[in-house]
C-alpha cells in the first residue's frame, strides 16, 4: 500500500523524517531493500550454488550444506508466500536473507559467507536479474515482430504513402512499412542477444576484491548458476557494471525505434491521417466526443523513450570515474536498470498489443497516397528507361510535367497525353501504365523493394523464422 | 508491502500479467495513481478553490459549494488517516477523489468539474507540488550552508592544502575550502527561488485548453492558491512543462556541486589524506577491520547525481517535439520530477549531516600543505614584490631554488640562505616570513582570498545572513 | 580550410598522427586553442583591467602599464585583420598571446601575470562570454517573441482546431496557438536574465586559487569588465563552471520549446494538414515534384535540441565529483557551451525567419477546426450553463448527441434541434448558437483564452512591450 | 584557418551574419558541408560501386561507366592534394562532388545517380564510416590491452592496496588492477565488433525510401562495398541510425572504463598516493615548481566521457519520436557521431601513450598496502580454515584482534601471539604466515584471484592472444 511513504509528501522527502536525526537519513539513503529485493530469487539460487560448491570442495561439511539449503529452501517459501518481513534495518536483501538463515538453521548460516563477500554475491545477483531481463527483452521483442510481421502479411498489398519530411514521397505499402520495423526490432533482439552472451561470466569467487586463498571450484559455481565461465579477474568481477550499460544501451535503442513507431501511431490515428483505427482496448475515450480515441497507449510508448535513456545516462554518470574496486555509488545500479526494463517491458507488451489490434483503413491511404503527385519518380524513372535521358534531366522535364499537372487541377494520372508531349515529345502512351500508385508500388521489385509481391515474401519469411524460434 | 508487485520480478515486468491481454496493459500503462496520489493535497486545494470560485461567480450554488468542501474534508482526512482506497481502475489522483467525491456527497460532485478539465487540474497540481519542492529545495540548502560555514568558521585558520590536478598547489585553510561550497550552495538557492517566482502562475480556469464561456474568476483561484496571477494563455497554461524542467536544472547543478564534495569527502577520509574522520552514524564499518570507516554516505551522494541528471535528461526528452496542447506523453512528469527531488532532498540531508558530523585531522591538513614545495608561489611573489623582478623571472628562479631544495631533500622553509643567494644573490633574510605555510595562508589577504581573517569574516556574515533568514 | 584534418579521417581520427609519439597525442589532447582562440577579445579585455589595475595600485608602473596596453591594441588588431598567427604548440589562447606580447613589447610583458594565474583568468574570459551569450539569447528569443506576436495579432480571429493527443479538440485561434509560445518564450528569456545576473561575479584576482599577497583591487577590475562585484571566495571563482551549466539549462528548456514549434511547423506543412505555407527562403524543394516543400529548416530546428540538451549534459558528466579546485578536466567546458549556443542561435534565427515567413492556410484551418465535433464541449457547457444540468450529467447527454451526429454523417451545427430534443428534451433553438467554431472561440472569454478579443489583446501587449524594450 | 569564423564570437553565433536575412540562415542551417566533407573517400567509393553495377547490369552504358570512374578518380586526387574547393551552396559532399563531375565529364554525371537517392547514398557512405570507425576503435583498445598486458606482467608481483570504497580493503598487486581494465576493454573491443558485424548491410539500392523499378544488382554493390549483404527493406535502410547508436553505446561503455583507469591515473599521481609517475610527455609541469606534475592527459581522458556520452544522448534525442522514412533531423547524425568517435581516439590514445609510459613506484604501493591492517581478512580465513570456525565468528575474533592491534599502534604481523591468544587460544604461529602482504597477496590463487603467478599467467595469455591478432 506504500501508505507511509506517500500518504505526505513533506514528510517523505524533506524535513520530517531527517530531522529525526544522523540515522534516520543515513537508513534511508544507504538501505537499499525497498530497490533490492527484487533479487531475492537470484540472490537464493547464488548461495545455494555456492553452498554445494563449498561442500563439494569440503570447505563446509555436507550436513551444513544440507541445513542451508533447507534454510534457503524455507526463505523461498516465505517469500512467494508473501510472509517474509523485509527489514530496512538489515539494508539490502542479502542481509535480510542471511538474518532470516540464522534465525533459522542457526550456526551453519554463518559458514555460508566463507569465500564470500557482499561484493561478488551482489555482482552476481544482479547479473543473473540482467541476464533475464535481456532474454525476456529479446522474447518480446519478438513478440512485436511476429505481431508486425502478421500485420505486413495481411497488408502486404496496401499501398499508403510514403513519406520524407512528412511530406508525401512515393507509394509503398503498409505492409513494407510493418516490416521495416520488424527489420529494427530484430536488431534490437540481436542486441539483447549479444549482451546476454557477453556478460555470461559469473563473479563468485572473487570474493571482496582478490579472490581468496579458500581451494573454491568457480568452474562449478558458474555453471550450476547457468554462466559460461567464471570471470577472469577478480577486481574485474566486483567493479564491472558495463553488463548493465550493454544491457540499457540495447533498451536505449530499442526505445529510439519504438518511440519511432509511436509518433506514427498517434499521426495515423488522428483526423488529418485516419490511416489506422485502435480498438478501445488501447486508446481512451472521452465521455463528451464519443468518436474521439486518443492513441494514450502510443503517447506512452513514445515518451517512455524518455524514461530509458536516462536509466543509462543514470548508470553512466553514476559510474564515470570510479575507482576500482567497490564503491557504494554502485548501489545506485540496481534501481537505473530495473526503472529502465520495466519501461521497456511495457513499452513492448503495449506495442505489441496495439500492432494486433489496429485496423488499417486502406482506403484513406490508398486515397493519400495518390495525393501530392507521389509517382512524379515513376515518371522520371520511364523517362530515363523509356527513353534514354540522363537522370538529371528526367528530372527536369518531370518537374515541368507536375507543375502543369498542379496548374491544372489534376493528378499525373489525368494529365492528357498531349500535354506531356507538349514538354518532351517522345512521350507515349505507355507512360500511364507507371503513373498509378498501384503500378508504383508494384513496380518497386528491386531487392528490399516496396513491391506486394517482395513484401509478402518478406513478411513469410519472418513469420516463418519468428515461429521458430517461439 | 508491495508485496504484489516484487515477490515476482518475472510477473512484474514481464510475460505473466501481459498474458491477461490488452486490458492488464493498458491499465498498467496509463494508470498513475501509483505515481500521482502524492499530488492528493495539491488536488483537493485545487478542487477547493475552484469550488469556492464557482460558488462565488454564481455558476454553482453556495449549498454546493459547501457540500463540496464537506466531501473534501472528509476524503483528505481519510488519506491521512490511511483509510482512503486507491483504485487503479480509476487511473489517476484526479479520478479517484472525484469518485469518492460522488460516493460521499452525490449530485452536487458533478458540478465541481464546470469549466474545469484534467489538462489544466494536472497542471496546477503539479506546478504546486514542484513549487514547494522548490521552496523546501532552497531551505535545505541553506540549512546546508549554515553547517557548512560554522564548520568553516571553527577552521578558519586551519591551514590545508591546495590543490590543482589533485596536486599539491598552495596552502588555504580547510574553512576557506567549505566556504567555496558555501557560494555554490548560495547560486543553487537562488535558483530554485528564481524558478519558484516564475512558475508562480495559475493554469487553472485554462479548461482543456482553450478557456471557457462561464464567467470564471481566474484570479480569485490564482490568489487562493498562493499564485501570483493566472495564466495569460489557456494553451500554455495545459502545455507547459518548463517550470518542472527548470526546477530539475537547478536540482542537477545542484547535484553536480555534492558530487564535487562528496568526492572530496571520499578523498579526505581515505588513509592516503586522512583529513577528516566521520563517525559512525555517517560511515560504514566492516566486522573485521573496525578501524575501517566506509564513507557509505558520501559515496551515495556523488551517484545520486546520477539519477538527478538523468530525472532532467528524462523530463527534457519526454518534451522533445511534443505539439501542443496535451498530450499523454506528458503523464511521465510526475515520476521523472518526484524522483530526482526524492534523490536531492536525501542528498542535501545527508551532507548536511556529515559536515555537521565531520571532525576535520589539522594535523594531517596541515603537513600535507608543507609538502610539495606549496609556498613556491609565495617565493616568486615575493622576488617579485621584493626585487621588483618581471613575474615571468621571479617564477624562473624559484624553479631554481625548488630544483635544488627537492635535491637536497629539504622543505623550502628549511634551505640555507646561502643557497637560495647562489641562484640569486639579492634574496635575503626576509624571504623565510613567506615560506611557511602559516605565512603563506595568513598573507592571501586579497578579497576573497584564502588568510584566515578573510574567512572568519566571510563565515560570520554567512551565519549572520542565514540565520536571520531561518 | 581545415584541410590536413579533414581530408583524411584515419589521419584525424586514429593511428596517422598519434603514430608520431607521445608528443603528438598530448599537443592533440591537451592544446585548447582550435576552441579557445573564439575568446580573444575577453582575453585581451580582462589583460587590459588587469593591467590597469595593476598600475593604479602601484604594482606595476605605469609606463609598464602604458607598453602593456599598446601591445594588446597591436594585438587585437592583428586579429581582427586576420593576421595573427596562433599556434597549437602554446596551447591556449592565453599563451599564445602572452607570447606575442612579449615579442612585441618585451619585459613589461612579464610583468602582466603578475597576482594573476591562468585559472582566473580563463575563468574571467570565459565568463565574459557566457554573459555575452546570454544576452544575445534572450535578445534573439525577443526578437522571435516578436515575430509570433505580430503573427499572432494578425491571425487573432483565424480558427484552427486545439490539439490533446493530437485529436481535434476544441476551436482555437491561430493567434491564440502562437502567443502560447510566446508565453514560453518570454519565460526563457527571463531565464537568460536570471543567468546572467546570477553569474556576474569577477573571479579575476582569485589567482591560481588561493588570492593573493598583492595588494590588488579587485573592485576595480570587476567595475572595468562589467562585473557586479567580485567573486567572494577564490576557490570558487576558479573552480566553478555552475554560471555555465545554469546558461546551458536555459538553452536546453528553450531547447524543447523550440522543438515542439519546430515538430508543429513539420505537421502543418505536411499535405495532411497543410495549415501554413513556408517559402523557398525556407523549405527545400525537389527537382522533380516541384509542389513539395520540405520544412529542412524546421526539421533542423527539432533536431538541435538533441546538440543543445547534450551539451548541457556533456558539461554535467564532466562537473560531477570533480575535487576543488582546478582541474584540467574542466578545459571541455568551452567546447561543451560554445557548441550548445551555436546550435540555440542558429535555431533561434531560424525559427524566427520561418514565423515570419509563414502563410497560414485560413480554410484550411477553420475547416478542420470544424471536424470532429470539436464543439461539443460548447453543447455540454450549454447545457449546464441553460438547463443547469451537472457538469458530468452534461457530458452524457452531449455524448448521446455527437452519438446520432455521426451516425447520421452531420456535423453538430447541421443536426436537426428535434434529434437533440429526443434525447434531451429542455434543449432550444438556443443551442446553435454554440456550435458553431466561430461561436465556440469567440465564447473563449475567461482570461487566457481563446477567444478572439482576448488574443488581440495579448498581442497588442507583447508587441507593445517588446518594442518597448528593443 | 577558419578565421571569418572564429574571429569574432558576435559575428558567428548572432546577429551579424543572419541579419543578412533567411538566405544566410538557412544556408548556415542547412548545409552540412563542414561537416559532412569528412566522408569524401565514402561518397566516391559509394558512387563507383554504383556506377560499375549500373554499367554491369546494362542500366548505363559502359563508355558511360569509364567516363564516370574516371571523373570520380580525378576528384578524389584533387581533394587528397587539397586541391577541391567545396562550397557551401552545394550544401553537402555529396551534391559536392557531383557537381564537380559534371564539370568534369559532362553528361554522362547525370546518369550516375539513376536509381540512386540522397537518401540511401548518404546512408551507405555514413555507414561505411562507422564501420571503420569501430574497426579502429577495436584494433585502438587492442593497443591499450597490449601496453596494459605488458606494464601487468612486468608488475605481475608489485603488491599495491586492493580498495573499496578507497579504503584499503586487501592486498593485490599492480599487475592484476591493470589486467583487470584488459577484461573490461576486452569487452569494449568486443562490443565494436559486434557493433560491426550487425551494421554491414548496404542501404544502397533503397533509392528515396521504396527501392526502384530499375534491375538493380544489390548484392553486387554491396560486395563491391564490403558489406555482408544488402539492407533487407528500403525504408528501414534509409530510416536506421541505430547502427551509429550501437556504436556510440560501445563508445560510452568504453568511455566510462577510460574514465575509471583515468581517475586512477590522477590519484596515483597525486603526492598523496604516490603510486605511479608520469614522464613529461603525459603531464605538464609548472615553471614555478619544477618537480610538480600535472596529470593533465588523465584528466583530460576523464573529461572525455562527458563529450562521448553526451554524443550519444544527442543522437538519441534527435532519433526520438522521428517517423520514417528520412527526415532533415537526420542530418545531424554525423556531428554527432564524429565527436564521439573523436574523442574516443584521442582518449584511447592518449591512455595507451600513458600506460606505456608510466613508472610504478612499487616501494610506495607495498608501504600502502601494509597499513589499514589490511590483511584482516587473512587472518579471519586462516581462523575459518585452521579452526574450522563459522565465518561470521572468525570475523568477530579478527576484528577484536586488529582492535588490539590498532590500540598497540602495531600492524598485524608485528602483534605478539600472546596477544592473539588472549583472544582466541587455539591461534598459533602458523597464523604469522598470512599475515605479510606478501603472503596475502600470494595466497589469493583462486581463478581469477590477486596471486602473482595468476597475474602472470594471465598477463601472458593476454599478450599472447593479442600479438596473435596485430
Amino acid at each position: 500500500m506504500m501508505t507511509d511513504k506517500t500518504n505526505s509528501k513533506e514528510s517523505q522527502i524533506w524535513g520530517g523524517r531527517f530531522s529525526q536525526g544522523p540515522a534516520a537519513i543515513m537508513e534511508e539513503i544507504n538501505a537499499s531493500i525497498d530497490i533490492d529485493r527484487r533479487l531475492w530469487r537470484e540472490d537464493i539460487a547464488g548461495s545455494r550454488a555456492h553452498s554445494d560448491m563449498l561442500s563439494a570442495a569440503g570447505i563446509i561439511s555436507s550436513a551444513d550444506n544440507q541445513a542451508i539449503q533447507n534454510g534457503l529452501d524455507e526463505i523461498a517459501g516465505e517469500i512467494e508466500r508473501d510472509e517474509f518481513t523485509f527489514s530496512k534495518a538489515l539494508e539490502d536483501i542479502h542481509m535480510n536473507i542471511e538474518a532470516r538463515l540464522k534465525e533459522i538453521i542457526g550456526e551453519p548460516a554463518g559458514r555460508l559467507h566463507t569465500a564470500r563477500s557482499r561484493n561478488d554475491q551482489v555482482a552476481t545477483d544482479f547479473r543473473i536479474w540482467v541476464r533475464e531481463a535481456c532474454e525476456q527483452a529479446e522474447a518480446s521483442l519478438k513478440l512485436l515482430m511476429a505481431s508486425l510481421a502478421k500485420k505486413a502479411r495481411d497488408n502486404a498489398d496496401a499501398v499508403m504513402p510514403g513519406f520524407t519530411h512528412l511530406q508525401t514521397a512515393q507509394p509503398v505499402t503498409f505492409g513494407h512499412h510493418l516490416l521495416a520495423y520488424v527489420e529494427m526490432f530484430s536488431r534490437d533482439a540481436a542486441r539483447f542477444s549479444d549482451a546476454r552472451a557477453r556478460m555470461n561470466e559469473c563473479p563468485l569467487g572473487a570474493a571482496a576484491l582478490a579472490g581468496t586463498s579458500f581451494p573454491i571450484d568457480r568452474d562449478a559455481t558458474a555453471a550450476a548458476l547457468g554462466f559460461e565461465r567464471p570471470c577472469a579477474n577478480s577486481l574485474d568481477a566486483v567493479s564491472a557494471r558495463d553488463f548493465a550499460l550493454e544491457a540499457l544501451s540495447a533498451a536505449t535503442i530499442a526505445a529510439t525505434h519504438l518511440s519511432r513507431l509511436a509518433e506514427e501511431m498517434v499521426l495515423w490515428t488522428s483526423p488529418h491521417f485516419d490511416f489506422v483505427r485502435l480498438s478501445d482496448s488501447f486508446s481512451t475515450g472521452s465521455s463528451i466526443m464519443p468518436q474521439k480515441r486518443n492513441p494514450d497507449a502510443a503517447e506512452l510508448v513514445r515518451a517512455k523513450a524518455g524514461r530509458i535513456i536516462a536509466s543509462l545516462t543514470n548508470l553512466a554518470v553514476v559510474m564515470k570515474g570510479l575507482p576500482l574496486a567497490y564503491s557504494k555509488d554502485m548501489q545506485e545500479d540496481k534501481a537505473a536498470t530495473f526503472e529502465g526494463f520495466d519501461a521497456l517491458a511495457l513499452a513492448l507488451a503495449a506495442m505489441a498489443g496495439m500492432i494486433g489490434d489496429l485496423t488499417p483503413n486502406r482506403a484513406a491511404m490508398k486515397a493519400a497516397a495518390g495525393r501530392s503527385y507521389a509517382t512524379a519518380t515513376d515518371l522520371a524513372d520511364w523517362l530515363v528507361r523509356a527513353l534514354n535521358m540522363p537522370f538529371r534531366e528526367a528530372h527536369h522535364v518531370t518537374g515541368a510535367v507536375v507543375a502543369v499537372a498542379e496548374k491544372s487541377g489534376l493528378d499525373l494520372e489525368a494529365l492528357d497525353l498531349k500535354e506531356m508531349q507538349k514538354i518532351e515529345p517522345r512521350i507515349t502512351d505507355d507512360v500511364f501504365s507507371v503513373l498509378s500508385v498501384d503500378a508504383s508500388a508494384a513496380s518497386r521489385t528491386s531487392y528490399g523493394g516496396a513491391a506486394p509481391a517482395n513484401v509478402k515474401r518478406q513478411a513469410n519469411r519472418w513469420i516463418a523464422a519468428l515461429s521458430k524460434e517461439t
